[in-house]
């Protein structure tokens, strides 16, 4: 299989230049990017006025959580959490979840996600619609135990009973993660076997971190030290670890996360939504820590819009600061591209001759996105989801000028609708 | 001419009663809004799947620098406006200001906005344009003498000579409005100039106020006082007064507001992007102080979505107080319409009996819009200005199903790329 796309302004390499020209697509990797390729492919795409990106990476989210969308908002965490989330969450069975999973599957293809880190329960479910979706998920199983025992060893063997059943599925598009939801619902015990088993399977791990100053008080008054120098002094800390939020980190936490090669996901909507607080962004980027960018649930966003997302995080950053000149767009783009793909140890995140071909085309024919002065400008601060028209992955159309080829889309949404009124 | 909308779920009213309905529009009116309307009218749209909702109010834009969308970002302001925005300014001829408000015009349509205050140069040649499209708009020339005497005869030489040449276009869709730039760029004579000539011709006032701290280190410096008092001391402020950002007021300042009855229009992405700080929305409306919602211009936004603004205004102000509480999504959406409606004195903003027919129609048809849990939410929330498929304007169509009917749209995006060409 061959794809070629034609004439349009392609986003090469990791410098983010901007170049007319044809993109030639063999298997499941990127060719050749040069001017009028000439050669035959089974699919030409004409790309005239549209721009050819790398697919976002969306490096944290709950997909399913699409279910819950806007049924509480603008509430305090604990009364959103306890009275309106969990209730709900509490309701979902498996195949609920994988309802959820296909609506979150189906608004990534359309705002041009190409691949994304989850976590969530039920996850050989969510497996299941992100092979049907044509997706690429890093899926985390969220292990709580509350520090009981007990608990600690089902979530043990939960978390492994989903890592076997994603592993069944063999495909290089579903990978298993694991995912401690935070140390302030984790034990030790269950954080120090979590770090063992991810080491020995050769498994990434996510967890959130620093989310909260709630969550700092409860983690130093527990243990008299930062959710961060916790997980340092007992050897949790790695490359192959990926913490989201990471908000209310200070100068020594960010110089640990540094040292280990550790990566931050940057959720600026909902740490806006949840009023969580603003990262330290400047800072974690000045000390060579990697950040990519997550939109977190579509409960506390409340959508899963990648190009919504960098816009949030240009402009939060900006203003927090009182300087214009920080989270410029080509940082932020690289955060929702390139950043995720090295987090993830992708060979994605990039157009170029040798990369996966996760490739989006965004129609600019529209008036917000004209004149074309600068297209990474108008990605980060003009754009959004509803904008992506084509959506590729591995070299398979999943989008095509707005029509899904993958998902049966009025079933999805309609199956979700039934779900929700399960729940209500 | 009628229109009966069918089976949407209307936005009703001043408190946002969301109800499954007909909405029948006879002339520029809304005449009914019940289930099953069953009389003949000229055209008939099916809303199933969508909602109706009241057209957005932008009160504080610069439409057409949409020709200087994303020429420059992340720069300090005043290396943005001295080495970037004015010189490029000084290049825009009528014509090419036209050409820009064409293109704004076309992307308010698209994106729900069906009335918009506006500060430029050359009005009349924007309310053409305005005309043209079938929107509302109130404008203003944007009025600066640098307290040079010979400049401010000048400049209400050339805002009488303005008002003239839009009332002679005898519509009540365009409506002239004083626009003396700011307190800094202004002299006392020219505002009391102004004050005295909005009074006599019955004419809404607009202006910038208290944006940036350099600013009020400018007045300070000058004249011993806030902008606020200042505007107050010489009689200036008034309900027919509509201050744009309002950033840097102080309680003082927010009594002076209140008493006066004077109008904020809020620019949350502007003033994130240029990093100009947060205003004290909570505080204002606390004060009973009528704030509405604008996107300022595309050079420091960089887009005119009303939709994607409301998302901004409740994330910003939430983070800001680490509050999730304030700015909820209801008090945002009257923000973007209600508010605004009442600072222009326009009988609109609301879908109710007996007032103007200024509807737009958002597609929910859409996995970021599902399920459909809470429509208000989802509008503040979850949607972007892509999702509005009708626009209509005191009964008129400008937009059907995505296909603008006003303005040949491949045009008006060719001659906006043609400017920029120019002003390169």
């Amino acid at each position: 299989m061959s794809i070629l796309i034609k004439n349009g302004y392609v986003i090469y390499g990791e410098n983010l230049n901007v170049v007319k020209a044809d993109v030639l697509i063999e298997g499941n990797r990127v060719v050749s990017v040069e001017r009028n390729i000439n050669e035959a492919a089974d699919t030409v795409i004409d790309a005239t006025g549209r721009v050819v990106s790398p697919g976002f990476i969306n490096l944290h989210t709950h997909s399913p959580m699409g279910l819950l969308r806007g049924l509480a908002d603008d509430l305090p965490l604990m009364d959103w959490l306890q009275n309106h989330i969990w209730p709900r969450e509490a309701k979902l069975t498996p195949e609920y979840i994988k309802v959820g999973a296909y609506l979150g599957a189906l608004e990534m293809i359309r705002s041009g996600t190409t691949t994304f880190l989850d976590m969530y329960f039920h996850m050989d479910k969510v497996a299941e619609a992100v092979l049907d979706a044509g997706l690429r998920g890093y899926l985390s199983y969220g292990m709580i135990d509350l520090g009981d025992p007990d608990r600690t060893e089902r979530e043990i063997k939960e978390a492994l009973r989903e890592m076997e059943a994603i592993e069944k599925l063999n495909s290089d598009r579903v990978h298993f993660v694991f995912g401690p939801h935070a140390p302030y619902t984790c034990s030790i015990a269950l954080l120090k076997e979590v770090r063992k088993l991810a080491s020995e399977h050769r498994k990434l791990i996510t967890i959130h971190v620093s989310e909260t100053m709630a969550e700092i008080g409860q983690i130093t008054e527990r243990y008299g030290k930062s959710p961060v120098v916790l997980l340092d002094d007992i050897g949790f800390l790695g490359n192959d670890v990926i913490i989201a939020h990471g908000v209310w980190l200070d100068s020594r936490d960010i110089q640990i996360l540094a040292r280990h090669g550790v990566t931050v996901a940057h959720n600026p909507g909902s740490n806006m939504k949840l009023a969580s607080g603003v990262m330290p962004l400047e800072k974690l980027l000045n000390a060579g820590v990697n950040v990519g960018l997550g939109t977190d649930g579509s409960a506390s966003n409340n959508n899963l819009d990648m190009l919504e997302e960098m816009k949030l995080a240009a402009l939060l950053h900006k203003v927090h600061n009182l300087d214009p000149t920080v989270a410029d767009a080509r940082t932020v783009f690289r955060m929702a591209t390139q950043n995720g793909a090295k987090a993830l140890r992708l060979n994605a995140g990039v157009i170029k001759e040798g990369y996966l071909a996760d490739i989006i085309i965004i129609n600019f024919n529209r008036p917000h996105l004209r004149p074309i002065n600068d297209v990474i400008s108008h990605l980060v601060y003009s754009a959004n989801g509803n904008d992506v028209e084509t959506t590729i992955v591995g070299g398979k159309i999943l989008m095509l000028d707005g029509e899904v080829l993958t998902l049966d889309e009025e079933k999805v949404i309609s199956e979700a609708e039934k779900v929700s009124e399960k729940l209500a």
